[in-house]
């Protein structure tokens, strides 16, 4: 019988959303219903993702609707429960975030065991962004000794995973993030040569002063020039694993191509697009692999996080202005 | 101490070559010394790769000298011989193409066991281009039951054997080529949707009628809007296979590539350059399947042959012309 406040796509986005985008409202919750569970969210996740989903075009996963809460990760509590399943206190992982409470049938959510680790590493480090990188690097990237690593938006949620996960492993890691702050978490965390895209007047020589031998995988995040540049500096049978593109979500018009892609065929590159979805069969490895490397150091993370649902579109927005450092994420409880 | 003629280098071309970039000239061959035969070649090919030769620039084969006959495939008879692992009458394939005759290393060239086949096929079905096309589909492919098969360049020599190997295997081909002439060869050989580039106003279009499904497989022979047709079209998990991006080769400035890359990620695409020489060790297989293939009538070739030694420049440069139709040859002998 709870009042729970929830965000609402308002209007659909031409180009970079903005707050007029959104709207907050509140709904009553009843009871749960029969085999459903009353949850209260603790923590809820914004990724570049969500853009795509705001249009109204057929994609991998169904466009949110106008007028409906936005979905997206979010862990929170048990506080009551109509199926034996769950019982109230449980930590529990849903697709229902942009809401401060929800009641859902048990079946809809993940009951978690949180081994040590804090709530809200599971919509990051332990969770989507965690395992994407696991995926990206391993199975995509078939990532094999003594390949040397280039990471774009080195900095984010994924890529300062694929950054340690790289170096955990033993690998020469090259990353590119835009601005100081960042480049110094980069070294932070142990990247062997962080490249401040934004200071650089050429990404290219950047690269290759950082790489002299070249690169053997490049984990994209963004596109653009530095596809371009990961082109020129892959050393033959180099592979890609192409995860986001953040540089287009918000293109109305689609930029070019680059256009040395020609070279995959003189250096035999594979690029292989991903969607950690379909790789869900790693979590169990990847759980167990992070969980080793956590105790030994090896991997940490960082959290930009905005208090309270209303907050939820800055937090949102603030992805495509540059304004994260490691994993975005609302704290609503 | 035969008069051999042969093609040389002279100018390096600038976009696409002319007649004024080769000469002809002759050489006296001596006796073959020890360890050596003398061949006259009876067949030799051209193809577009040896363009990237004519540029004096780093690439996974060394460019062509100035002055120095150019380099290619040839299939041709030994007609002296000072090593005991060839004597005359031996059918043999080197890279000695572009001359008359050579005297050579035995270890230089390899013997040919014709197995019923026309000495020429060795330069085009049963040789490189018949073994690029079988690795693509195949190995770099990954072609399997069901796939639904695009194929760009498909009345080339490349080209037309994915066509027919796709069809022995029986899937579902859409071909590209330019022109009503290559159009009804891809009929003759079995293609189940044969677009004609050159007469559509949207390829994207013709392709989406070809496939209302989509497509699986992409075999890419000529990079550019093909290649972006091929991207719209894929179905989730297609896979392409990068050839040779043909239109490319003559370009002095690259065009921009593909503007809708970014599907790759979205569709969980993978695509694949490749250079036929690190799949010899399929060649084995690929004779065994084509020798059956050939024999149960589903794969058959054409070719366009220039005759004389004087006509090699002629048939090379009327590759970026298209005016070939199937395997590009020039008769020697």
């Amino acid at each position: 019988m709870a009042a729970a406040r929830e965000i609402r796509l308002k209007s659909r986005p031409n180009g970079r959303p903005v707050a007029d985008n959104f709207e907050l409202a509140s709904v009553e919750l009843g009871a749960p219903g029969a085999g459903e569970a009353q949850v209260k969210n603790l923590w809820m996740t914004v990724d570049p993702y969500m853009r795509g989903r705001m249009n109204d075009v057929k994609s991998y996963v169904p466009p949110f609707q106008l007028g409906k809460a936005m979905e997206g990760g979010a862990v929170g509590e048990v506080v009551a429960s109509n199926d034996p399943a769950l019982k109230p206190g449980d930590l529990v992982q849903s697709n229902f975030g942009w809401r401060e409470a929800f009641n859902a049938p048990a079946s809809a959510v993940q009951k978690l065991d949180p081994q040590g680790l804090p709530a809200q590493a599971f919509l990051g480090a332990a969770g989507m962004p965690g395992l994407t990188a696991y995926v990206g690097l391993l199975r995509v990237a078939g990532l094999k000794d003594g390949d040397v690593v280039f990471v774009s938006g080195a900095a984010g949620a994924v890529g300062s995973m694929v950054c340690q996960i790289a170096k955990a492993k033993g690998h020469t890691v090259i990353g590119s993030a835009g601005g100081a702050q960042k480049v110094a978490f980069l070294r932070s965390i142990g990247v062997d040569h962080a490249i401040d895209y934004k200071a650089e007047r050429d990404l290219n020589a950047a690269l290759a002063a950082a790489a002299p031998d070249g690169i053997d995988v490049y984990f994209d995040n963004v596109g653009g020039e530095h596809l371009e540049a990961a082109l020129n500096a892959a050393r033959p049978f180099g592979r890609f694993a192409l995860c986001g593109a953040i540089s287009m979500y918000n293109a109305t018009e689609l930029p070019p191509g680059p256009p040395n892609l020609v070279q995959m065929v003189g250096k035999q590159l594979r690029m292989e697009g991903f969607i950690v979805s379909s790789h869900w069969n790693m979590m169990g490895d990847f759980h167990r692999d992070l969980a080793a490397w956590v105790k030994a150091g090896k991997v940490t993370w960082k959290e930009t996080v905005f208090e309270g649902i209303e907050r939820a579109p800055d937090a949102f927005m603030g992805l495509f202005t540059g304004e994260n450092l490691g994993k975005m994420l609302v704290k609503l409880a």
